[in-house]
């Protein structure tokens, strides 16, 4: 069996090792997933770069969360699970519905191997039921990004079919959270710096959207259309907090999910607190968001967004394609 | 009738003045309350001293937003009020339920003149009947602080006999806090910084309290004494919200109350990311969440602690007693 | 001013009598509105026969709950309303959130003169906006109808994209159910005794229609294709419920709106029991769910079906019409 | 080891027979328990009676669903438990958070062996940790009795301080009804029979009591006391439903606990409908009730109020000590 390895101390795809290694076999209450599509995230490039004040990795690790696949043997004592059922992971081990108090770093990160192979053996209770109109290419994409965005959407306040939902750019979190919020009969605004990707957003259910190189005032441009949204899936994390806030209603809520700038938090205590507003931190979510995301898709018929899909041998292009800035969709490595 | 008027540009007590005025006549829609008692917050003294970075009052104003009387008059096509019902007013103008687009700056405040006079005239909807077991004294600490306390602990997340709190300081809203988090079953942490406040604050139905002199890592100890608490009631504001951000479980909220410290606020998005954390903040409350404060006040017969009462004509005293870091309980005058 | 006025002990339309009455003038806090359309509900032809069991009129009554028009005079004290403002009446007087002790009979029952003239006066906190996206004719469908539709949907359990709804018939609160169930992201199912009517609900969004006549067991039916809905909006009463409780998932619920049948209950208890069920009755709902029905209105481009439309004068005919039973969509007398 | 079996066709204690059985052996994926204590419930009685309608038990039973013992060998690939653990089992097999579309018939019924045993073995999944705060003996009443009113009480519109609740009689359900509700703040009113029941109901926390015998119209009499009471915790099931829904205000709720009487239901549905009354089928609970009932009880030292203790051996003078009329607590078999 093959299986890409990111090296301990790697920070670029160099760092990623195409090995061979016996196949391995499932213990009790362990199924073993033949995989047939690993999509990538954001968050597979900072495991690989490192985020910015934490250690790089202290050892050999598989990498990647998300994945799809089949069952094709199961350890003793497993009931829930037959060979030939299509599955995907659980990003985390132990969240299921109120968050647990030991968080874990989530599927290939840190020191838990992940999908980027042929073959992976997970726990039985780690698995969930991939939804039955997808592909697997299409699966592969739920367990971190599709997870994430339901999180932000419906973890907290509900949505409903009367709230106002502004997504900020247009990377895999964001397009999730519009098909999702439209799933809900939101009403869904975007921002980009391009006016090509916010056409697109348009076309897949986005009322209007802002450019916000244009428009850098864009929070408030949002609130005069809206009278304020009721939330905002906030992917930058920290630096466009303060127009974030400024979009939403009085009562509103911001679902922080951004790993992509931790520089110092501005002063944004001051508007949470003059606005009434929540500010929720979103990592990933728990297994029975995952479990009502997939009905949902299976619902709506929603199609994940691909933009390229690779070769299992041709896994360090993945990466770089998934850096790109004309990225829109998600990039799938099919096996 | 006489009033304390609170003069343009004024920053101490010595701009309060007692003035005589004609008795004001309820129009249409209109209630004349005979006041009995008026009860400070700190908010109250921010309106005297001004905000951190606003503009000081522009105009000549009646302070104080708390406060309970007797129906004295009413006026044309009133009929929700009779001469001899026992009020409070509503804290905001249009907060019913859902948090209005404008928020206005409530009673006794910026350009609201509010209860701090022998008579006041407000409109009908403005007023909220008093709980049945509590005196005027009691009564007029309700609208402010105890609705705060209210929405900090019941507006977010539901807190129910399964839930841990903790409350920062034995200030009006966090003693309310106490009591009211209390009522539903909720086991309550306090922190301090002295020793004999803490023991009140048990005396009063806290489980533990923590000298934050003494520990000034007092999140963590919260934490390890309760496997993280569901909500903290942060009413210092910025300051503390590392602290408080440690000291909740997983997936637990801090309700932002505090306009005590607006220095910049520290780097609380990567705690509030990670830890998926909900950070709301709190500007008083509506007027359903008065009503339903009402009933449980009533019903778990609380009784709201009164430090020090004072006489009308002393209320510059009132104010000083206020800012006393010896305050434990609430400065009442009494008409 | 001209006006239909239902007389006392009346039992058909030969009751409804056209009258010409001086011009209402509004007290303080009270509106007049110039009717510019009216819609009929079952309830009204209730409210001419009777409900077995109830007291026939006791007095000369001007009938019908649902209408829409404009403000064309204010009384003192009204600051809410202006002259010329679109406005439909709420159903209930006191019903705003929580549910009042004292429930009153509605609009254009009872003892209570409702739309059925040429101008009313009301008090202007009985009042709600008209959704900006509807015309007279199609907003005078909403206080009884839609209201009553909306409270069988959200007013329980939350409904989301991942929820089933079964709706019986077509009548008036079938259809808004239907319309409102979809612009919630919801799966519809329907039921009727016409093939033609299961396909114009098919056309307004159902996904697939049952004949009741051609499949008595339709519960099972229902529950078969779906697993169990999570909701039926149960308009028949009675009679449908122990159909009703077979088609909905354990712990769904049965949104019991009928005035249809009074005959007793079957032995529903059981089948409540061992489902875990919810049993929820609904007497149309409260200004707060008008409130947010009209916002999703204009947000969804939700257009209330219209089958027909009288003039004021043919206000007997439009009685008639209502009983029909090949009515789809609502009867509308416009001025 | 030894264990009761109930045989097949059985309708008396006589059908329970004592027996040796060679001790169990957990497989993959299971435990084995010491079972340290079991407690009656009036199901069990029924499951030895049969319920009306129903057949009798087709094959040999081990009975009883409520149990509490120690881990005393786990199988392959269990890792959630080890040798020592204090436990209980779950009632149900599947329902964790939402209901299962498949029921089953719980521990201890129809084909599932149960509690009534020195030794069981039980899947890993199917165990929960027993509360710390109390004994054995206490814990072996939770499964059935208490997670039912835990689901009662919270698993519908949610239950706090302000809410006023309603239990019939004295049964185990009943009591720890009494006993959560007031742990959350809520105030309870009780029914019975026997004044000296209401006497010991009131020393454990309920504000007044009513002897129905003495006011049969018991449910108007709740109702001029409180207003109308939020819920009403009914476990006589359909022959008490009038007054239970005179009882509640508008728009309450009555949980439907009961298996007691089974005749055809009287006619709620008018009442159902016209008060917007929720009726809610309560059929034990899920896992997760369970777990939030257990922290309940060790925040609030609950203690399950036990009656009479049995040895092992006198199972059967056990299970008629459960059909007395004088009953007040639970009955427990300690082993």
């Amino acid at each position: 069996m093959r299986r890409w390895t990111l090296k301990a101390g790697a920070t670029t795809v160099e760092g990623l090792v195409l090995e061979d290694v016996p196949m391995p076999v499932p213990g009790p209450g362990e199924v073993r997933i033949r995989v047939r599509a690993v999509s990538l995230n954001y968050r597979d490039r900072l495991v690989l770069q490192g985020f910015p004040g934490m250690r790089l990795l202290e050892r050999d690790l598989v990498p990647v969360s998300d994945g799809a696949g089949e069952v094709d043997a199961v350890g003793a004592g497993v009931e829930t699970w037959r060979v030939g059922d299509r599955v995907t992971p659980y990003f985390f081990k132990n969240w299921h519905d109120a968050p647990p108090t030991e968080v874990d770093y989530g599927l290939g990160g840190h020191d838990t191997d992940g999908m980027l192979a042929e073959c992976v053996v997970l726990p039985a209770s780690r698995l969930a039921r991939a939804p039955e109109s997808l592909d697997f290419a299409e699966t592969s994409t739920l367990p971190c990004a599709a997870v994430t965005a339901w999180n932000a959407l419906h973890g907290g306040r509900p949505l409903g079919p009367d709230s106002q939902v502004l997504v900020l750019g247009s990377g895999g979190v964001s397009l999730f959270a519009l098909l999702l919020a439209r799933a809900a009969g939101a009403r869904v605004f975007a921002t980009s710096s391009q006016d090509d990707k916010l056409r697109r957003m348009i076309s897949l259910g986005a009322r209007e959207g802002v450019n916000y190189r244009d428009t850098p005032d864009w929070g408030r441009a949002i609130f005069e259309r809206t009278g304020g949204v009721d939330k905002v899936i906030d992917v930058n994390g920290t630096s466009s907090l303060p127009q974030s806030l400024t979009a939403i209603r009085p009562g509103g809520e911001v679902a922080l999910v951004g790993l992509m700038s931790l520089e110092d938090a501005p002063s944004v205590a001051t508007q949470v607190l003059f606005k009434g507003a929540t500010l929720r931190g979103i990592a990933v979510g728990s297994t029975k968001m995952y479990d009502e995301l997939s009905r949902v898709i299976d619902q709506h018929r929603i199609r994940p967004p691909i933009a390229r899909t690779f070769r299992f041998e041709d896994a360090r292009d993945a990466y770089r394609a998934q850096a790109s800035p004309e990225l829109f969709g998600k990039i799938v490595i099919a096996l």
